[in-house]
């Protein structure tokens, strides 16, 4: 990882796995030389048998991080109780996210990596924001243009429709979103996974890809002439592939990133080759900001005596990916 | 295997890479004593390199196998050129799956496999039937019964919707075909693959299986019905699941298999972790079906010598689960 500067690791809600989660990412890479994170976070959480260092500014995380969690202090206003939200402790959670996002964009920090939030949470405290990325974006001054990237050590997809209804993604799916997220994931790409001429594998819609037409017409009006235009741009694009097909071990090294046309059609193949060190990547925003593909788990959150119940794979891979992003940005900038 | 009656392999298109696999599939399986199978195919496609034996019924088919491919002959009208389909043939490629079908259902076979063939070459024709499938299913007296299974070793899959555009899919998804799909896996598993208590997985249809009616109303106006209804008929499955996460390594060993709305849904997880050892299965006929799952590959086919570029791991897997299911039920019968 080795970031020049340290990665902001927001709170979460205090009440989920985030704050044991922090600790135990703390322990796996303190000592690897990796980089250093700083957790925006309530250290009165974490119990004494913890080493935590509280400091004033990112810049004081890398000296401190191989010895205690380096912790920029933001305060819970409720008692916490581990696996019962309170939304009294909103305002913290949202504070964390403010914060971390002001100090990458003011340079101080290289990404944001987010613990999870519990969105019924947030909203009962007239919190406007559907999501964290949502959010985020508006943080950033982008509203609507944030893209959804899913990263697992074996593939890398970007839903070009999200949180929506399979049929409303029907709806609404267009050549302009195609092209405008496929033109996204392109930039992130040389941007900051370090890959001079990606190669994107432009997923169909239809069984077979349609199969000429027999099984749906959308591959022909709708996502061919994205293909088309996204190569009169210099994109190196492959499509519309059969679904099915795409993702096998003999198909997947011939892309660097897969365009999906909905949720599912990105999320299967990821979760079913790796469900744990799967990381949610927002693209299209002026900050690098990864997140663990998980929720808070209130169900199996406890107390931050340093034993973790929860896998902390993927935010370790959030956190990693983070770091190697900022890298291969500060390089290029 | 070591099913008792012998499994009758179709011609598929002589032009394909059917008899190649034919021939292969019997070397590899002619002295592991899994069973025989006989190949209904033209014996002079085959070159000399390769011990053939005519017979004139399944029953001599054992007694050979060891030594040379049983082969009970359906002669090719027209020279066959491999990777050249050619109409004229389409008679031996239609008569080679009604023998099939009437020697399994006079009992004179276990179980039908069937080559690959070109929908377009029969069409050409005038065969009437979209595939393989619906003409099996005419040939049983029972069309409109057949539903698809998809199996590797590890995992097995049925669409409720299957070759119609995603569009399609939503549009004629309905409670009462989930049952009779559902229904007709339950009762396969049990008949054909020995699965006492069968456990199955209902897939939800839209992201995060709808989150509560946030994202689709399908899991709860089809789908949940239809799960209440297979439980009260004593049916053990469990969902509406979301689809993302049903196919992962740990959610996979909770069902025998898994109820998908569609046809990607199903055959995504199965091809991504899969795509070699895939077999097609046809559920609700009265005989065992299965098929490789690939196509005719014009583009690699080549005479019959005895060495085969083309993977025989499907036709190998089609073989030797037909067989398996073939036991299963002559235990039963």
């Amino acid at each position: 990882m080795k970031t020049l500067k340290p990665l902001a690791l927001t709170l979460g809600d205090p009440a989920g796995i985030g704050p044991q989660l922090a600790v135990e990412a703390w322990r796996r890479l303190r000592l690897s030389g990796e980089g250093a994170f700083f957790w925006l976070g309530d250290p009165r959480l974490v119990e004494s048998a913890v080493p935590v260092t509280c400091i004033g500014s990112p810049k004081e995380a890398g000296a401190v991080f191989s010895d205690s969690l380096p912790v920029l202090p933001v305060f819970c206003e409720a008692d916490v109780v581990p696996g019962r939200p309170d939304s009294r402790n909103a305002g913290a959670t949202i504070s964390s996210i403010r914060l971390a996002v002001e100090y990458v964009l003011a340079g101080r920090a290289g990404g944001v990596v987010t613990n999870p939030i519990a969105k019924h949470v947030l909203a009962a405290t007239g919190f406007p924001y559907p999501g964290h990325t949502e959010f985020l974006a508006a943080l950033c001054a982008c509203p609507g243009e944030e893209i959804m990237m899913l990263a697992s050590p074996q593939l890398k997809v970007v839903p070009v429709t999200v949180h929506v209804s399979l049929r409303r993604a029907l709806d609404t799916l267009t050549t302009d979103r195609i092209v405008s997220v496929a033109k996204a994931a392109n930039t992130a790409l040389k941007r900051d996974f370090g890959i001079a001429a990606p190669r994107l594998a432009i997923a169909g819609l239809n069984p077979h890809a349609g199969e000429h037409g027999m099984m749906g017409e959308e591959e022909t009006t709708i996502i061919q002439p994205a293909i088309d235009r996204l190569r009169a741009q210099g994109i190196n694009c492959q499509g519309p592939l059969p679904p099915d097909t795409m993702f096998s071990a003999n198909a997947r090294p011939n892309y660097d990133t897969a365009i999906c046309m909905y949720h599912d059609q990105a999320l299967i193949p990821l979760k079913t080759l790796d469900m744990a060190e799967g990381v949610n990547v927002t693209l299209g925003l002026p900050i690098i900001r990864t997140s663990p593909d998980h929720g808070t788990a209130f169900d199996i959150a406890g107390p931050v005596t340093g034993f973790c119940r929860a896998d902390v794979s993927s935010l370790l891979a959030a956190i990693r990916l983070a770091g190697e992003m900022s890298i291969y940005r500060e390089r290029r900038g």
